[in-house]
Order: C-alpha cells, then structure tokens, then sequence
C-alpha cells in the first residue's frame, strides 16, 4: 500500500523492516504511534537511536552490557570456575530465563562459516582461549546451536582447548522434553538413541 | 523479564508500549534492532521521532497530509459533490485500500462521548456542516462505526443538517460478506433482517 503522507509512509517502510511486522501491522503501528501523546512517541525513537551508542559489550564474556563488565562477571555469587561458551547475547538471555545456570558465559559473536569469508579469527574465541589459560576455570560447556555451524565451530574450540587442563562438556541434543516421538525428526531421533543415558538399577 | 543493560530495557519496555507487542516480542525487535546495522536503526527512530511534527491534518477533510490539502482533497478526479464522513483517518485508508470509493472525505476525529467530556464541539462536525453549507455538496454518507457512539454520533450530525439541501446517508449494516449465518450475532442478524433488500423480479 502507498500512502499519500510522506512521514507516514516512512514509518510504515522502516518498521515493516524489523521481523515479524508485515505491511498491515507496520501500518497498524505507525497509526497508534500517530495517536500517542508526542512525548511518548519521542521515548521509543530515543530508545531506538540510543541503543547501539549505549548498549556495550562486557570486556571479559562478550555478553552485552552497560559499559565494564556485565552483571553476570560481576556477580560473585556465580561459579566463575564453569564457562558456558554460546553464540549470540540472546542465547545467554534465553539462558538466564530458564533460570537454572549458575555458572558464567562467553559470547563468541557468532559461529564459522568459511564460505561466507567468517573464519575463527572473527569471533571472540581467541579471547575464550586466553581466559582458559588464565586459570580457574574447571569446565567449558559448547552451548552453540545444534546446527551444523554451531556443532562445527564446538568441535574447533574443543581443538584449540587440546592440551589445557579443563574439562570440555557440549550441551545434549535429544528429543525435546514434551515432544511426542512421533512428531520429532529423524536426525534428532538417532542422535537421541545414540546419546541415550543409562539408568543404574537402585 | 529484568535486563541486566538499562538502554536494552528502556527498548523493551518502549516496544511492549505498542499495540499486539508482547513482552516476547518485543526482546526479539529490541536483539534484532541491536543486530542491525546503526544507520539503518537510526532511520526507525527518526521516523518515529518526526512523525507528529511531519505528519498534518488536511484543512478541508483532516485527513492525514504532508501540510496543505491531502491528495484525496487535491484530486480532481474525484467527485468532490460526494463527502464520506469517518472518525478517524484510519477508516480512510481502510477505504482507500477497498478502492471502490470515488467521493471525497470528512474525519471528525472521533465520536461523541459525553461519559468521557467529548461534545460535538470537540470533533471536526462544525467544519463538516460549513462544508455543506458552502455549497456543491449532493450527499453526504455517514461512515462512522457501526457502534452506539457511532451511530448517536451520525443522528447528531444528520440532526444538524436538518434544513439544509443535502441528501443524506448511513452505510449499511448487516451480515459481512462470506460469514455464515450461524456466526453472525444476534443484533446483526435482527438488523439485517429490518434492512433487508427487495429484489425485484425481472
């Protein structure tokens, strides 16, 4: 749909850009923010400009932050001695939902992808070596995705890691908690009877 | 959920402001507009932040316009004898966009709901009735919502025509097209069945 008022159909365009929001929802939209007192619709488009200049990046984990190190580093509460290494900053969100580590991350940016030119030099993973080497850390446990990416690039840091006294851990892949077999895929299905725990008598 | 990076949740909490913008979701937008390039986030909140200074009112209809007569109003088209009067300039593009409208508009900016302090003298209907006056105006089809502010808002704009050489209209209410009737409530039905259409043999 074109719409007659520039400005509008500006708004319309750019939030039809962000994931999720189509062609009447972006109108939508754009039609309550026009409705919303003008001080209000000034907070979300600062809350937008402002993000990337204020959100921050932790200097040890990677995982976002305010500026300095994220809350999690900073919590002396958290077994510092268990690093859980994940792709993005949204996985440790996803992570800190579920509300059941206790231990602290590494945010490698990402995961190898050669054909689209992003090597291991890329991401933060020469830092997660170091921080290794540095001491105290007991276990690191692979939470990239259990894609094909993400299993490639947790078999390359477990290669790096030869040699350093820590325990390496990757996260288990099996069949969903709550998922009928029926329904799972084949591949989750096989990885899932080839991983299988065993249950010792009592 | 509480985010450890205050811009991240000034986002978030901004975001879950908007319409069908759940909690959820509005992390998912916050972490993608992070994502993105900055120049292309910064073109968001510009358009959210220019929006009301940008965006005018048409001083003929109040339809939504760059400053100056909208286009509807500019277009010569369209046959300017012929006033749809709606609430709100979102019903126009509701209209624009089914296409089969050719006349012009009036939007009085709402409806008359003394409950809550809003008289007729706080939409645009004196503006409507000058319309008229002016001359050049054959009918006028009261489009505002088919509720009971809608409707008492069009006795009262029919009521203040009184007297003056225009003929007008109400659009029809009834049973929407491809519904059936076992879906349709109940004052709906009744309605359609007072408003219904004799079709002559042929």
């Amino acid at each position: 749909m074109n719409y007659p008022v520039k400005a509008f159909q500006e708004l319309v365009d750019n939030l039809h850009k962000l994931p999720g929001i189509g062609p009447k929802t972006a109108e939508r939209l754009s039609l309550f923010i026009l409705g919303m007192d003008p001080e209000e619709a000034r907070k979300i488009s600062d809350a937008i400009g402002k993000l990337h200049e204020r959100v921050k990046r932790c200097p040890v984990c990677f995982n976002l932050s305010d500026g300095g190190e994220c809350p999690v580093c900073l919590d002396e509460k958290r077994d510092h001695s268990v690093v859980l290494v994940v792709e993005e900053a949204k996985d440790v969100l996803a992570i800190e939902r579920a509300g059941s580590f206790s231990g602290v991350y590494h945010v490698i940016g990402g995961t190898i992808r050669l054909a689209s030119g992003i090597g291991p030099e890329k991401l933060n993973i020469d830092g997660l070596i170091a921080r290794v080497r540095n001491g105290g850390i007991k276990e690191i446990i692979l939470a990239t995705n259990l894609t094909h990416e993400g299993n490639l690039t947790a078999m390359y840091i477990k290669k790096e890691l030869d040699g350093i006294d820590v325990e390496i851990s990757r996260i288990a892949s099996g069949i969903p908690i709550g998922t009928e077999l029926e329904f799972a895929d084949g591949v989750t299905l096989t990885e899932s009877i080839k991983g299988r725990v065993h249950l010792t008598k009592e």
